[in-house]
């Protein structure tokens, strides 16, 4: 239950200069008390939050840092997502080109290039390193998971002279960004940690969409569509697609809307049993005796207590890593219907990779240039501890320590899962 | 200036059927007095608009039709927009496999189709007929532009025992679709009339994105992508690539933020002059003078007063005809370097009909099924005289009426143009 | 080594109708005794062939079966390739329209919807069957893997009257369609049988480039680029991708060399070993030792001696199921790095039937349609047991029996694969 | 009719180096008298052109120049192309990488930037600058049209000592290659001149496909897709697509093909009447009256007799300026059917800049490679005046004056022609 204090973002101190943007054109400058409600439902069903409401994302008139002596860096961590290039991009040119800031670096291969040990150096972005960027995947600056000592951290930023870094990641490098703004709080230093939110799955609190997510989206329902064509083509087809989505299911929920052939979808936040009369098995059963085909979408995360226990195992970021779901579905079916006696086509496709790494869509090229904008507008303002929200269709501020609280999960009673509900026709799960 | 009996849904009775959808699963249905706030800003610069709200779209628990008892037909009109072919269907499998009606009718060729001495007949839809059509771009309809007598199109509902008329188009067809249900409700009859919102050109009111949109950005990045590509495989290279929007600039917009790549941007809401110290060919020669190459993005309304007049030109749906801006500029542009001895290789693009007639990306494909099962929704509890309104991320009702009462355009302190202008660089013109 | 007898095509008597496309226009018939020579090189190095030629393909002015009398079918059998719909569609486009051939039927599901026992019914094909079909991936008849008995199927002819009888599929396929052609022959029926051969591994012979291999190089090339971009984003990143080609590694090196990215292509035509100072694995760390990152392709046939004996398996055509060298490659990578202790970012891609059920690109829809055209003239013209060859980019008939005798595999002396060595620059591998 | 002295090569002496090739793997050297039949038919209607041949283009075991002590340049001349960059990245990877030349350099903008009056400099190319180039459309090298004062020219190559140059282009472009080849002839200099044809058109001789073609029919093929849903969507709709080909039809052609849906393909090979009974005109008017909608492509060059006699107007390459057939078709049909009282629905399309940008599609990067590297390969085996040709599958060496002694039309007889006309129906033109 968030408060109003959740919310209160923290600065560096007072806004004192005026904002070299005012020279630019009628700008749009947006108050620093504007504000977006958390709110937006009333009438039956709608909470009453009172005024609980967000700092609104944008330019301020005035700024606390002085462009000309400022020192900015960019850090991209964590697994790729389209779009990460876009906002390296703009990043640098509403640094350069609009606040006039002449020094912005570019830290290779994520947290790791902040540490000396790593024996990386940071580069110096420049117009022609930034040129055709923003037409690639990936990241040019390289990325990788894991965190690295904070106090090392802040040790490089201090002794290159950077004033502003921003942090472009999930969960866990929102949590090395509070971290590390923690730490430069507690030397008391002048310094803006800013976070820029990456998430294909979509699973951060506060940012209803991430870029990637669209992109992501648009990779998936090609490949749902290819699994569809495989399913209907043979004698009881069946096409077993696992998407992305380790808490969440927003990326299968959503490429599976697109898509409009599936008729299962597998989440994390809804649990199912594989056999017995109200399970998986049977009702897929059921679809392919009928219809002759079945499109299966199976989100990374979903049906994970379906392992026999064994230790966690987490990867180099701490996120848990999950026993494969796809390959244990993929060999229950199999199973299944042998026992059964009936001959099935299964193809099991897991794209991961090829999505994560494709050139960010339209859509996305313009999140990640607002959120990139966005984020330097907050850092200019002094703000710190800062991440960009995305809040009914609004950029917003939102502490960065409230924002990894807690993961986001996809809402059973939102348009999009209800949708998902109708256009699948797959039933409700008894477990 | 909006008041809350502007926003009033019209219904033909109460609601005193169980939905059908109850029999589905958990479904989410929305209470009928479920509002969504027109104002969602608070603090420094946001009006008081008090407690002014929409009606929430989405499934009642109580419906106003007998579903086995009920025929429903969708009518596409105007131009054509990626999506329509996914509404179609998904209107389609909404009504027949959720709500159970057992007769659903295509009518040919816009509201054309609704005239008998048009010699068009309605097809019946069934589950063969929209099998592969959301991956068509399109309407497999077919569209017109233009009216028809409202008298006749009654006639035509009566004689058919049409219940529900979706009606899938702009401002014209609204328009239309606001007269039909006058003229159902003169006449006394229970009919629902709602319209769906196909606005490739993002210009109604109280739907701040229409399906279509995003795949217009992205097929007009592309086309500016390679504009940009030749501008700077050239001596002084100048891209010149008209787009669409008539009354308001938002494919313009969107898709050079998109693009990144754009130098100047000129939409029908902000007029420029040409020549001149200010003007636009003057700032067009700084730039291919300093750089060696420029992007220039124009919408199709734009810059109309520049113009000789001459009688105003209507196309059949009553849309302005303009004159073709893309074109004096490409002529103004040959001339006024030609005049400066200096040699220019301009490169023209106009790709309209390429744009509209691509199928939709995976998220117009998500947008327009919602819209078009909220659509459903309403229809069968009875609403009428109502679109199907997106606003603040969430879809509402909006009375046809109030929504065709003005065109929407760019707001020029909107995130979307303020980041056009940083983008750029472009001046703010005089005129 | 191919002799002339091996060449000659049957036929089932003589031509003694004029084709009706000589209404049609300027048709350039081609005459039966046109041939294309074998050999096209000479000089130094190139083998002296004599006269050895193949049937030239194309439209005959005299025809054998009474278009008006005739009933034909199409039958799709093995796995997906892009542009097998798009073979339909021609088939009957070419019969229908230009041939007025008052009945052609699909059959459903391969050779088994052939077999009564199957319950599967063929469909009569219609303009609006095939009306979109061709933008669509699949196969709109169905498939199946796996023979049905001769006498089965030849007694189905018989039944439906079918006097042609196209079979598109690759080897195994094939081995059918000439067994099917046998029969007829023994039962002295006037029965043509015509091959199109569909091969997504390129690996039949007389056929240097069947549909779907372009359309698979563009899909494939854009998973090597996903690759190659994970492996650039991470320390010490490898991409490794597993691409078609169970005999041949013609995908793998086409893939390999569109993308220019690729440092190790692994194919069936040459073994390597895993470990030793020449083994794969100590390349492959000595190039990501030095370079950070590293792109290695797999055709899935490739090193199958790696695997240790077992039992073979064979899938439901015949087709010997290989170990999966993808996965072994996989395994031993983490292995042989983690015993160096060197931490790495392996991404592995398997992307399969997302390649196989992707609509044709430009290219494969041409030639599909070509391919279809010249199987349709051959039938007409009464050849049987004649499979639509290509070489040295002309259309030819090849006897069905000849091109099935052995398997094609990559030239290591040709164009393609010295280039693929060279833009790789990996090692000859010492076994 | 060519003659074989019409095919010898011109080489700068002889090859007494071996080829630093040797060194890197099994390499599949060409003997440097390996042959290409010119005719590859026999048998009824196919001349007889004796023992007719072209040298086979590969690397030569044994070289001219000595890596060590070359420098070589790349120039990119005339309008865009999708492979260009493929092409100087692979020029650049062979020369650098395999022969281990030390300087490669990158001519800025045509001949124009080997002409030191334009200021432009050359840049020397390295991995860095290569690195992402084959993703990107256009050439990093910039192009221009126009020839330059051939003494210039080689005044330059021999101050900064270029010893090859590699000429990018089509026609114009090898008619200067040709010109410069003749100059450092006439000089006694050994610096070799080789050509790599580009033309988007296909329409140079002894280039059956140039890279670009390929992707030009995707483009074009989307492009007809979407011209085609206008005109089914559409009363009377129509469908009008301009496509690129000034002197030859291959492009409307095989984009009709890849389309299957287009009606009618108009070419520069034949002239048609617009008017009267015979005349396109009449029969769109038909074909539109029976089936409610059509699609019509156009080359560029074709019906240009239809213009009323004017001064003809030249391009900067001297190309033939043409006056706008679609333009002019669009007005006719227009004129036409008001005359005739019947409402169409025209859309227009002209994609041309924007199929020219794109980048390289997979088989295109492929033949962009290959010709690259053979180029380097006979550049470095001291052939000269050498253009690099595509015959019967082969990629062949063709002097450069012989290619360019006329233009390359359609075979009007050929599978690609006589395919067109079975799938449009369209008639045999009278003029």
């Amino acid at each position: 239950m968030p408060a109003q204090e959740d919310f209160a973002i923290k600065t560096l101190g007072p806004c004192t200069r005026p904002s070299p943007l005012s020279r630019l054109h009628d700008v749009g400058f947006v108050e620093d008390d504007a504000r977006i409600l958390y709110q937006h439902k009333c009438g039956a069903g709608a909470a009453d939050w009172g005024g609980l409401c967000f700092e609104e994302a944008g330019p301020r008139a005035s700024i606390y840092f002085d462009p000309a002596k400022t020192t900015a860096a960019v850090v991209t961590c964590g697994g790729l997502s389209p779009g990460l290039n876009n906002v390296i991009r703009s990043v640098y040119c509403e640094l350069a080109y609009n606040y006039l800031v002449p020094r912005v670096l570019g830290v290779r291969n994520g947290y790791m290039g902040l540490n000396p040990d790593s024996g990386l150096r940071m580069v110096e972005l420049t117009p022609a390193f930034v040129d055709n960027i923003h037409y690639l995947g990936g990241t040019v600056l390289g990325s990788s998971r894991g965190s690295q000592e904070v106090g090392v951290i802040v040790d490089t930023l201090v002794r290159d002279e950077i004033d502003i870094l921003f942090c472009v990641g999930g969960d866990g490098t929102q949590r090395g960004a509070a971290a590390i703004s923690d730490e430069v709080e507690r030397r008391g230093l002048k310094k803006a940690v800013v976070g820029i939110p990456k998430t294909i799955d979509n699973d951060l609190h506060y940012v209803y969409k991430s870029f990637g997510y669209d992109t992501a989206l648009e990779k998936a329902e090609e490949v749902l569509r290819g699994a569809h064509v495989e399913a209907r083509c043979a004698p009881n087809g069946i096409g077993l697609v696992k998407l992305m989505g380790r808490n969440a299911g927003f990326i299968a929920a959503g490429a599976a809307l697109a898509s409009q052939d599936a008729n299962f979808v597998l989440i994390p936040e809804i649990p199912f049993r594989l056999e017995g009369e109200d399970g998986f098995l049977t009702e897929l059963e059921r679809r392919v005796l009928s219809k002759g085909h079945a499109l299966v979408v199976v989100a990374e995360g979903a049906g994970q207590d379906l392992f026999t226990p064994s230790d966690t195992r987490r990867d180099a970021s701490g996120n848990v890593l999950h026993d494969d779901i796809g390959i244990l579905i993929r060999d229950h079916c199999h199973a299944h219907f042998k026992d059964r006696g009936i001959a099935i086509n299964l193809k099991y496709i897991d794209p991961s990779y090829y999505i994560r790494s494709t050139p960010a869509n339209a859509g996305d090229r313009i999140l990640s240039d607002q959120m990139a904008r966005m984020a330097v507008h907050a850092a200019m303002a002094g703000k710190t501890d800062t991440l960009i929200g995305y809040w009914h269709n609004e950029l917003v501020h939102v502490p960065i320590r409230t924002a990894i609280a807690e993961k986001r999960q996809l809402d059973l009673t939102s348009d999009l899962w209800t949708a998902v509900m109708r256009s699948t026709g797959q039933p409700v799960w008894r477990v």
